[in-house]
């Protein structure tokens, strides 16, 4: 556990996600499969909480997300998001919508890569979450719909219309958020939002591996290579090119790097340090 | 119309374009075709001027910009541009190249999405026009160039040294800007230039069945996901969660979302508002 | 030579780097094939000084940038970098850091084109080089190598956390940063890391064609071009279209723009101007 942790006690149960950790890696599964995996308000306060919580965990190095049964994650419940919005008033909106936006600021901010997996369909919200990780494991079946124009709301939700074009380009991103059209594993590999596409119905297997590959890695060196890409696109080309410097002198005095050179020098594998 | 339309009236004739309006999409058409719809003073000076006109018009619902025979757009007239601005001063240079930008913010800031039906040759000003647009549909045989560099000039014409790497990337738009080649079809589509490859000789069907289905669908939901993608192109990703939040918000009090609600419920298509 | 050049001599002679000119083509040759051209702390500071001094010489036109041997580059050398930097105090290892950095800036901001030549590795600070380039040419067997991760340092070295998500978009970047794999040149086509796979062996000579092909062209409209694809990724679409105009504005004023025109209307190939 980080020295930074304060009073606050660890959850001691999640209600609304299941949490498994493993040599590292933390799975987080939406497990409600009967609807596949739709949001509701607690699932979304729970990500954004235990997205907090680990990220003071140290022993935690990589997290998959994954979803139960059918597909990863359907979007926001029908009855439970968009019904229940209906009756919120002004105030209320604008914290549902910013407890959304949150939760994908946790994932892009967490000191370690996370890694979607994919299978069946993952829509709306679903689709958004699998975009602010830094990994896409998708199955050969799986598609992306980014459906929210077809609810009425704007395609730009919990970040999309930052992300989307960073990840796909401007093109592919206004034609994925305006329209709302499936996109399927093969096309998603070719503009570049999935990461690796997994033999078919192996891709929680595929992305635990590529989890426990990172998390037997220097996590460290993982955590700030994740923040630098993040910090790095709101940023000019002079700037990034200093928080480079300064990042790599810093770890330069960290062990790892030492280890490296010593696991070189005696021709074994290096034993890199914990986060 | 608009309420907040001034005293300024409706121009009643657009002498260097045909402009159209059927069923909520209007069609600019580039109408030249003995020149190739070189553009002059004056259809840069139209295209400026009728975008602002039609995002006041509350029946626009999305917009096609076609061109008249052989080709799209060769761009600017070799003797009513290039020639033309020879003899401009100082002042009258920065006049000009203001206007063109114009253009493309325009075409970037209107509120309905913008469909380039691209067939033949999109060149220089053309090439930028298409790329300025949200949607380029292409017939199989088009050609994007980019050749600005070939008359003199710099590849960053009408904002293209912004729009083309976010599109296709730093490394394609590095190529197409400094060489000035043809970019055909199939590589466009590959790259991420082209939203859809049409048949043969139907771009300008395609564009307008994709501009109907857009003008059908719900008109604000449309116009605010291109004002997130074109705003948050420039944003931090903090600043653009907040303002996904606000716009979300927003959206979820109008009554496109209660609409697509009770559709739902009552298992029936949804009746979009009007813009 | 350049006017605003002051009072530094020319260096006489580059000790850890072969730099030849011809016809406006200077071509820099990292030249130590017994170590795959890994990097010293002189060949950094020598690209750092060289890139600076050719600036200034107006008869350089465009810049390739090769290496000698069986392979483009291996990055720093593992002991006379990390083994050397490993007894470096605080403020040496920063100095270090910002020099790598300070030529990936000098690449961006040099105003001729640079041609990556790839052929074999372009592994870590390799790779940055290339990727710092306006255009690589890959030998069909090259590969690149983004390594940092596996020598326990971030992937954001040099600008690369910043340079190639803006290349071929954050999810390949991510991908390649975090887990330090090769990436071959069919795979760094496809994701546009490549401008132009050469026939197998003949990297260096395409990428010398194409360096001549830009030298012989108009060199103040390429170094704008580049000048604008570099500030523009860090600009508003207001701010850039407001850039392109004036810049437009000034070179609509130069000899080019009208040597063009001439070249047309007496139906020969244009001269271009020097730098």
């Amino acid at each position: 556990m980080s020295p930074f942790t304060g009073s606050a006690a660890p959850t001691p149960a999640w209600r609304h996600l299941r949490v498994d950790r493993a040599d590292g890696v933390a799975t987080v599964t939406l497990a409600r499969p009967e609807k596949l995996n739709a949001l509701t308000f607690g699932a979304y306060a729970d990500l954004r909480d235990l997205l907090a919580e680990l990220s003071r965990e140290k022993s935690v190095r990589a997290l998959v997300l994954a979803g139960e049964g059918r597909g990863f994650c359907s979007g926001g419940d029908v009855d439970e998001i968009i019904g229940a919005t209906l009756s919120l008033d002004t105030a209320g909106l604008l914290d549902f919508n910013r407890m959304t936006g949150q939760v994908v600021r946790a994932l892009r901010e967490c000191p370690f890569p996370v890694i979607a997996a994919v299978h069946g369909v993952a829509a709306g919200a679903g689709a958004v979450l699998a975009l602010a990780a830094d990994f896409r494991v998708a199955d050969p079946g799986a598609r992306f719909v980014f459906l929210f124009t077809r609810v009425g709301l704007s395609g730009g939700d919990m970040g999309a219309a930052y992300l989307l074009p960073r990840v796909v380009g401007l093109g592919h991103a206004t034609r994925l958020l305006m329209l709302g059209d499936p996109v399927r594993a093969p096309e998603a590999e070719r503009i570049g939002l999935v990461s690796e596409v997994a033999e078919e119905g192996r891709a929680d297997e595929t992305a635990h591996a590529l989890a426990h590959r990172l998390a037997d890695g220097p996590a460290l060196a993982h955590a700030q290579t994740k923040a630098l890409l993040t910090a790095e696109l709101d940023m000019p080309l002079s700037a990034a090119i200093e928080l480079d410097a300064t990042t790599q002198a810093l770890l330069m005095t960290g062990g790892d790097y030492a280890e490296f050179h010593a696991s070189f020098a005696e021709r074994r594998p290096p034993q890199w340090n914990r986060r």
